[in-house]
């Protein structure tokens, strides 16, 4: 056997094992997302064991406070004992400190795992560390497998610990013409079935949703995900005199979810003690020099509660007010193929800066709507 | 060899023969594609001829007038007397009547061409019949080989021949809100120059440009196609009152294509003679009962003039009339990936009915920016 052939074959392990690596990090990846708007503010991590070739065991983290994927994987597989020499394909770097559980990286340690895949580094600069251990441990570790898709899952979460500042989804059903309503005033549907599913789809993902009081106060809206075994999302209210009736539907409904309604601090305590009386559960905030709430202070006030993302679902007011204050991550528009003209509610009021764009656009048709989706990002 | 053998090779070479008409067709389809905007109102037509599974000659329509794609192909093949026992692969039907040239069905029989493989019937009355005269000889006929792609190359040729109205395609940049300008009453582009190259390939292969005078005031555009070896659509003004300046910069500039205006029966016959002086042909058009000109009447008189596309570039008004009026056929929205708000110019004023629907859309990135296609049905 001369040195090329030599070669050749290396390459050719090299490549399937590169393979392998794909294949088995994306088994662990679609098992991350049965963790999505469940897991906050921890990420949506997904962890599969593999020993010659065969999966041994798997897991995902399902609720804050609970097992991690990596622990539940070995648990999986038939607890540590049965995990020597095994392969660990986990989304997120093992953390390396005792939060409300102990640190992942000792238990991988502990089973014997020999070799550690991971999708992307912890960018929480308190849990991370856990490669570095592990390699120092005499563990093989690599980093970067399906890194992409691994980031994109974990933008909540990424925004959340660098930030402090939740992951926000501007959505907005609209016709081609950018109406958000037939007539303005008016509420009702825009888009079609298979646009409604993803909504729903996207309420049960998202850790809250949030509205403004106009759109409250006009469509009275449940806000709550109807999906089979869907998760509510908690309900943000923007309503700075606390115009929201006590009566309104979403205070008075099965949902396991709560209603926070912002107001400004000069908003009545009266009115405040009804909407208490009804469930709600009311946050005063300051307001900026346009008389506005200062969402800034609105999405650090939900982040300190532990959530990591936020479904805006408008209206006109608050689309315009969350993109002119550079607070929007991502628009998912779903496009009706019709047009409303002059009666109808434009997508957003007042101006937005002309360097806030919408990148790395993606479309998709559903039904016979189409999704625009994006990232915001200020040229 | 028994049955099941002698089947299997006979839907072998089936297969195989399925496919080369395939690929000849798409072939003869490229070249018909040569002549968008040029022939009307002729349809374009590409023509390809094989022998033993070689190209022996190939030609397409290349104006109005001069020869058809089959007499091109059969004389690049070295005439009549080169063709004998070939294929004919023609993107729409020979047709059968003498018109400006004699008929293709008789010049495809005297080249002793044995099978035509046909792309689309013709649906013009008065030149149909080719294929059933071919048979009649002892021809083998075969239509509808990539029918829908011959179909949609010929919207505008099959709308003229069948309506009398031409194929009108509204074309608009927009923001994300649905904004065609930034500030009310001014211009400017909103798109990227990919969408920009875009619209200068319609204009290559639309018959006509149409604005309304708003756009003409506020733009005082050339609407002249800026590619290399592009070709000027005509020039339609939606003028009622004659208000374009004879000094507009569309009447004083290096073009081959006229300007044509549209104007009320009561339009001053003074700023008549002043815009004639500066080379516009102007066109009295009675108005409908908005008080607005007819847009069926208009679409009418491009017609009759041999046009069978029109591309609606706008603004507001004229793309809502047309829309009202159920007279557009196609749209193409180039959409920007920012967003412009209260300030800008509405993709439309009026309203539309809510049945009218943009179906079959389709989407494209050209650049940063997202083009959206659809065709216009009523529900």
């Amino acid at each position: 056997m001369n040195s090329w052939t030599n070669s050749s074959i290396s390459s050719v392990k090299k490549k399937s094992m590169i393979e392998a690596d794909l294949h088995f990090m994306r088994l662990a990846l679609d098992l991350a997302k049965k963790g999505l708007g469940r897991t906050a503010p921890n990420p949506c991590v997904g962890a599969v064991l593999v020993r010659d070739g065969n999966i041994i065991g798997s897991g995902y983290h399902r609720n804050a406070g609970t097992p991690h994927a990596e622990v539940n994987a070995i648990a999986d597989a038939g607890g540590t004992s049965a995990c020597f020499g095994a392969t660990l394909y986990v989304t997120l770097e093992p953390c390396n400190h005792t939060g409300r559980t102990p640190p992942c990286s000792q238990a991988v340690l502990a089973a014997g795992i020999r070799r550690v895949v991971i999708g992307m580094a912890d960018p929480n600069p308190v849990a991370a560390g856990g490669a570095d251990f592990l390699r120092n441990q005499g563990v093989i570790v690599e980093i970067g497998v399906l890194e992409q898709e691994c980031h994109q899952l974990n933008r909540p979460f990424i925004k959340h610990s660098t930030t402090g500042l939740p992951w926000v989804v501007l959505k907005a059903g609209m016709s081609l013409d950018g109406k958000i309503s037939r007539v303005r005033g008016q509420g009702g549907p825009i888009t079609g079935p298979e646009s409604q599913q993803r909504v729903h789809e996207l309420r049960d993902q998202l850790d809250a949703i949030l509205i403004g009081i106009g759109t409250a106060l006009i469509d009275n809206p449940a806000l709550t995900c109807r999906l089979d075994n869907g998760r509510d999302p908690l309900r943000l209210i923007l309503d700075r005199q606390l115009r929201l009736p006590p009566d309104a539907k979403m205070l008075h409904q099965q949902s396991d979810a709560a209603t926070w309604i912002f107001c400004e601090n000069e908003a009545s305590v009266e009115k405040q003690k009804l909407l208490e009386q009804a469930g709600a559960i009311i946050h005063r905030i300051a307001v900026d020099h346009n008389g506005q709430l200062d969402l800034k202070q609105v999405l650090q006030r939900i982040c300190s509660a532990g959530l990591t993302s936020v479904l805006v679902e408008g209206g006109a007011t608050v689309h315009g007010a969350f993109l002119r204050a550079g607070l929007a991550d991502e628009m998912q528009l779903f496009l009706a193929p019709y047009f409303i003209g002059d009666t109808g509610t434009p997508l957003l009021t007042g101006s937005v800066p002309l360097n806030l764009k919408l990148m790395e656009m993606t479309t998709e048709k559903l039904g016979e709507d189409v999704l625009l989706r994006g990232l915001l990002r200020t040229d």
